[in-house]
């Protein structure tokens, strides 16, 4: 098999992993998916040498559109507020999709992220790539004045944490909502600065 | 037996059972417990008539010093922005040395918070009413200018998430800062407010 039948193979087989797996609720394993799809398990292995190589491919499907929207508002040329409000609010639309079709699956692939976390690093490491650039663009208008990159993106990353954390969508569902998400932006680009504006302070409290 | 004494030998019950826990990093039942100290049920099913008093007693124990530190800030006389630090900031440094002391026990503790949500629903309802004395505050001061206190609580409650929820001080570890904290709290006195900032606004990618 050339390089991309393999790759459509891997595609096609990881999406029916998907599907079995959306439909019995539980984790899949090769030999499962072998029985389910009536083929001999060695065509499976060729595909997928390892179990972790079937995790791989499924984490790479259910991430998959995640990563279209990112490189979608990237290419937008909107201006870096709205930027930042579509790079998490279209994100948050999609999980909350996710869980609305099917909250059962939802939380198999929240706790399958858990585990194999490994497979969502590359996706976790562009998102915070595509970030730093906002938060550049952002800093060359002005706003997050004097601050270390890293640490602006660390920081916006915990305020946003209830809109893109699976977790998060699944426990806060109606709590959450776009209009709240775009006044923690607005309070991002409005107040969020490297100096201190107080709120640590140093009294006795603090100290206790 | 006088209330006084039953309020005292609850306590005391689930401060055992939770040493038990901590010891077995397992749920305790009644029956376990009652074994465990070498004292007949009865006298266990006397001060927690069902399963669930126990389960409602450990909460309560765990839940207490967070109430003591909450009290402690409210009575602080501290402004506003010091206040909403302070207030989150002394139950993150209580949450993360429950997590370092024992990380096992606290996995336990946030699994029991979710399976028995109710129990800590008290707690919760407490934390979210002295919010909004402090937003009320804040607002005296010419912050978080025109907002709904209601509104501004859940939108604070999600950007401060990752230093109160149990789940995220076990995940995000050392990624979390009080200097993060801090810079969190100045980002909502300086930037949250009622009015639209631009963030989510009206062109065409937000409408896809």
């Amino acid at each position: 098999m050339s390089d991309e039948d393999i790759e459509q193979l891997r595609s096609r087989f990881a999406r029916e992993a998907m599907a079995l797996m959306e439909r019995t609720g539980e984790e899949v394993s090769r030999t499962r998916l072998a029985a389910e799809l009536k083929i001999a398990r060695a065509r499976l292995d060729a595909v997928f040498p390892e179990e972790g190589d079937m995790l791989e491919a499924i984490t790479a499907e259910w991430f998959a559109p995640k990563i279209a929207v990112m490189d979608k508002v990237m290419a937008s040329g909107l201006p870096p507020r709205r930027k930042l409000y579509e790079f998490i609010a279209r994100r948050y639309v999609l999980l909350r999709q996710n869980f609305a079709d099917d909250p059962i699956a939802f939380r198999l692939y929240v706790e399958m992220g858990e585990r194999y976390f490994e497979y969502a690093q590359s996706y976790i490491d562009l998102g915070d790539h595509y970030l730093c650039e906002i938060i550049a663009e952002a800093q060359a208008e002005g706003h997050l004045e004097g601050m270390d990159v890293d640490f602006a993106r660390s920081v916006i990353n915990q305020m946003v944490a209830p809109y893109l954390m699976p977790y998060y969508i699944a426990m806060l569902g109606d709590r959450l909502s776009e209009d709240k998400l775009a006044h923690i932006v607005d309070a991002i680009f409005d107040g969020l600065v490297a100096k201190d504006g107080g709120a640590r302070g140093t009294s006795k409290l603090n100290a206790a």
